[in-house]
């Protein structure tokens, strides 16, 4: 009789209306700052062929984290890790005809087979927001100003997250003015994007193996976060984002490169600055990934993703989620014994038109049963009505 | 160069925003209802292990119709085919604790690998609506209202679909009656179900192949829908809907049993009266499931869901399904070519705090450009400020 339940796998959980709740919450709160800047929703397939993904997101994404299905025909699939493929496959497809600027934003699930840990599950939402046309500083920092907002719209303050914003153009002029090819700058940035998890020798001895000059080494990994001067294109965005209010969220942080290749311009990510070591967003410019999906049109693109895993961690941290019961029910209405409950289910009904949610207690029981029941599920109020004439105690 | 792009696998779609707009417009419809009677959002995993279906969904749909998945220790997984399982997990696992009754909803996406047809894709949303706890014909009359009234809040009317109910307890006592054994009767409903996709003499055979009396195989088959003596459970059960003003929805129709093994009680099926020929939705009661998943208390429930794909095909067929740009921008704010734009970030923003959408133009391009733009999207407004003293024409 007792048989084994088959419980959530790992990395997955199940969601009661609590948690639910506040997933809600934070997802109201991000789309309203996103649509006041006018974004529409769009969505995707969640399952793609594996094709979309390589030799655009990074190969360890791909290679290591995926879900994988086969379907009847032996093609290989995925769960999708990320949507910025899918996006660009989309925009491609439909270059011609989409009306350019385009700003798009997408709530969906998202599966990365990666260890269960604080602020991090198999199966998560992701929020992507995404400006694709023009390849302006403006756009830049709108994105960047949008991030930053939904900081402030979660309660969030500078002093608890930071955004921090790089330029991969500026470091390759950097690159190319100390004489460093083409060739190395990926292992060079990977190595910088791992900086911050490994002692600086490390990081030295690895740039060095690649054959760059000692001096031109020590150049690189000095680059002083709070002294290296300031890039123009990110001085340009910085000022823009000023008038967004928000100046005091970003900071210029040379060592971020982020971890995808498509990434050609401007690079940010956001930080707690105490706590959680991850990232809590991530975003850049990809000016040709479009174009490498088949796009017969020029269409230069800037979008941030972030979770609702890692923010609901981070809130939950700072003592800034709300703790919702689960219900929104404002009354309850008992029903009684001996009494045609017909005649309850017709007010009630009234007074759901007027816009309030009102629960009936959905069988004849003990007037006692029912109000604790209200008192248990947080139901402010119980309102008891009968019939002109009908008298009860 | 130009390299083949994957697109959406079979099946699957690609969701513009125009589109998606229409699936929103959806969801918040149907949820407004929902919400109004008090029920709570909740969720599971889309993976789960295929053990979860076994011996309770219909075999069909678990044997030829999930998308499966072998996790990196072998074990068997599902893309989640209907949610009713997961609930039913979810609740028994916290049966104690929880304060019951429960009414609960989701809205997720399920996947079902089917030939894709009109009203019909392999990943889809359902709205699931369940009510826990009591065995009432007070609670299938709430289930059955909310499926109704979520009919009318999209503009259908009687005349456009039908809720049949019938009692799968009254036709076990009709089958009692008749001298059918037990075990029979899950085979004959079986029959029963595909009665209206097959000629009545295949179904007159089948039922007299399993050993039933010539005479009782015609009283089954001839039950007439406008003649039969409306079960007292059902006779209950619509009296109540009554009094939520949606009696003129629904109808007792005995051909009405569902495919799914865990149905104990009233069983219902919205169907379109002209088109469509599949459901839109369906539900019913299932008074043993949730202690079959191990909950150590008697749970009985009572439920249903539908479809987004079902349910925008129906309403595209009617005219009902409204047209959407995809952009719910109010207003553009043009950005002018020797002028710094920051001032105007600075008022849009000012904008926004006070509940509008304003986008401003992501670069600084002809004026002509950026109206034009205006007019493809359909902004209705362009605003054009300057600061104080400033003379642009």
């Amino acid at each position: 009789m007792a048989q084994k339940v088959p419980s959530a796998i790992k990395g997955f959980k199940d969601k009661y209306p609590a948690e639910k709740a506040q997933q809600d919450w934070l997802f109201h709160k991000l789309t309203e700052v996103i649509k006041s800047f006018g974004y529409s929703s769009y969505d995707g397939p969640l399952i793609e062929p594996i094709d979309l993904y390589l030799n655009k997101s990074s190969e360890e994404l791909v290679r290591e984290q995926t879900f994988g299905l086969v379907d009847r025909d032996g093609r290989k699939l995925v769960l999708r890790p990320e949507m910025t493929p899918t996006l660009a496959r989309m925009v491609a497809a439909r270059a011609m005809e989409l009306v350019i600027p385009l700003r798009w934003f997408n709530i969906g699930l998202r599966y990365r087979y990666e260890a269960p840990q604080k602020g991090r599950s198999r199966e998560f939402y992701q929020i992507d927001c995404d400006l694709i046309g023009p390849d302006s500083r403006i756009a830049d920092a709108e994105i960047i100003s949008i991030a930053a907002l939904l900081l402030r719209a979660l309660g969030v303050t500078p002093q608890e997250a930071v955004v921090y914003v790089n330029s991969r153009s500026s470091m390759k002029d950097f690159f190319k003015a100390n004489g460093i090819s083409d060739d190395l700058q990926k292992p060079i940035l990977t190595i910088i994007d791992r900086m911050e998890k490994q002692p600086v020798e490390i990081s030295h001895k690895a740039i060095l193996d690649l054959g760059v000059d000692r001096q031109v080494v020590d150049k690189i990994l000095n680059i002083d976060p709070n002294d290296a001067p300031i890039p123009p294109d990110i001085g340009e965005c910085l000022s823009y984002c000023k008038s967004y209010g928000v100046a005091d969220y970003i900071e210029y942080n040379p060592r971020i490169v982020r971890g995808l290749d498509y990434y050609t311009g401007i690079v940010f990510e956001v930080k707690a600055r105490h706590g959680l070591t991850r990232s809590l967003y991530g975003g850049g410019r990809y000016n040709n990934l479009i174009t490498s999906y088949g796009a017969n049109r020029d269409l230069p693109g800037v979008g941030f993703a972030t979770s609702d895993v890692i923010l609901l961690a981070f809130l939950q941290d700072l003592g800034k989620l709300p703790d919702f019961k689960g219900t929104s029910t404002i009354i309850l209405a008992p029903l009684f014994e001996n009494e045609d409950p017909a005649y309850v289910f017709g007010w009630c009904q009234d007074l759901r038109k007027e816009g309030m949610a009102v629960e009936t207690y959905p069988e004849q029981a003990p007037l006692s049963k029912q109000l604790t029941y209200a008192q248990k599920a947080g139901i402010p109020f119980v309102l008891i009505a009968g019939e002109k004439g009908t008298q009860r105690w």
